[in-house]
């Protein structure tokens, strides 16, 4: 399934800040990064769940807020994309 | 239908900062603010392609990023949310 993973740090502290990396360092682990701070990933159940349990353990309810949206198949049907493709300036070099 | 609306203004310019402002705004008119860069929107195709239209008048391709994703309802199922709600901060104030 897809699941689109936003989350919105509040980096206001040094330890925010680290939070913010430490968040988009899990979620690389699973997917696309698409925006500064949203990721697609596609991921069976159990891979979701530990998606969801690895941001958790990261994040700070009382300053943070992250949003795990499912997203219906064919994936395409549910997204549109316009403008720049952020992808290519997030992303590890690209090996083809 | 719900549309969750994701974007990625370059901000490094006055601009940029004017086009982030500008494309809030129009967020504003069709749903929630739910994080810094993201609206649900609940709205009927007539509105969607309202809302698309506004938005894509704002955004400079070649520098930004917008993402619309369309929700398969019931919403509540394809929607986790996690930690602060930002809402209140970024609401005017509540009429109830």
């Amino acid at each position: 399934m897809w699941i689109v993973v936003c989350y919105d740090v509040n980096t206001e502290t040094p330890k925010g800040r680290k939070r913010l990396r430490r968040v988009a360092q899990v979620c690389k682990n699973y997917g696309q990064r698409v925006q500064k701070s949203v990721f697609e990933c596609q991921v069976n159940e159990m891979k979701f769940e530990e998606l969801r349990r690895k941001l958790l353990r990261e994040i700070v309810k009382e300053e943070d807020n992250l949003r795990l949206y499912r997203l219906t198949e064919p994936r395409d049907d549910h997204v549109e994309t316009y403008g720049l493709s952020r992808t290519i300036f997030f992303e590890e070099p690209l090996i083809v």
